[in-house]
């Protein structure tokens, strides 16, 4: 897959799950780099380079794009491991991965973005940081519950659920102000993801 | 598929989803009613029947439940024409079902439940109303837009990104109180889906 490139927003998860994915794939591409709030996000946005109006996106060797995080991953993993063989296996990885843009995302990623954000702190109210800290243990109660009786997500192996659901996961704690300690299934699986080969992190940006 | 049956929430467009694809493909199922604030909705979470704690969950002939409506579209949908051959068309299947499940249901979704379900009323604020109206009509220019040049969400016949997405396009007007005279065509697709054979309604409970 000569002639990828990535346009990607440095401090995003979302953005951050296909950086990590093409590493993973030992895959060659160019990198965009387009902050929250800069220029270059507003470029992209309106060259059309970011055609769902949002990042990640994919441009593909022909000029294609592709948008969406999720939707990246289970195309780059066409054809590897990162995509169970079985059927209901790859229904199973698809529930999480829906799960995660559901469920997961708009809360765990949420209350970190307006820990983050100086623009969104007014909208950090008590009141909200205390609703998205609790339904935010719920949805890692369910995590920790799988994990207890499995090792991934799907699958006997790592599959880009994994992928997907690390990506906020992993900063849950330092971002988010989550007390990860109460998970400890979750914080084994964290280490396995980090500690696999050709892993890199959030902020090693290309 | 004998033995199959679905724990479904007669109101919930995510529940119709399954419903409605379950149709198309003319499948017989038993269908197990849980009501939104139903004594059947907590039973079925009590006793494990909705493993990842929202219904749908379909429940497969081996004892082996899948949840998440998008998940489940996609696992009935594998060797039917309901899902791209093409492994790009199938990530720009996912590219809208995630959007679907990430932008337009926590929107649009959202503003139908607080003007249909009383016990969430007080969280009808005017701001809140006023915020998720304009929101839902920025989604809904991105579906208009694809939908000038396109008859389906991907590839060249109707997929599961089409099932995913009309659930709460449909009632985005009577429930959610958007004006869909703006988008002609997300009307004519709407209409296209109305108008196929073994089509179901939201209200037509088996």
């Amino acid at each position: 897959m000569a002639g990828l490139s990535l346009f990607s927003m440095p401090s995003s998860g979302n953005s951050y799950k296909v950086r990590l994915m093409l590493s993973f794939l030992g895959l060659n591409y160019e990198h965009i780099s387009c902050e929250n709030g800069s220029d270059a996000l507003a470029d992209a946005k309106a060259s059309g380079n970011a055609p769902m109006g949002k990042l990640p996106a994919l441009h593909l060797p022909d000029g294609q794009i592709l948008s969406e995080s999720n939707a990246i991953l289970c195309y780059l993993a066409q054809g590897t491991s990162w995509l169970p063989d079985d059927g209901l296996e790859q229904a199973r990885m698809l529930s999480w991965m829906f799960f995660e843009q559901n469920r997961h995302e708009p809360i765990i990623a949420v209350r970190a973005s307006l820990r983050t954000y100086p623009e969104r702190a007014h909208l950090a109210t008590p009141a909200r940081m205390a609703e998205l800290l609790d339904s935010g243990y719920a949805v890692l109660a369910l995590m920790e519950d799988h994990l207890a009786d499995n090792t991934w997500f799907a699958g006997q192996q790592a599959s880009v659920a994994d992928i997907a659901l690390y990506a906020y996961t992993h900063t849950a704690g330092s971002r988010g102000g989550y007390d990860m300690t109460r998970f400890p299934n979750i914080s084994a699986w964290v280490s396995r993801i980090a500690a696999m080969p050709n892993y890199v992190g959030l902020d090693d940006i290309p």
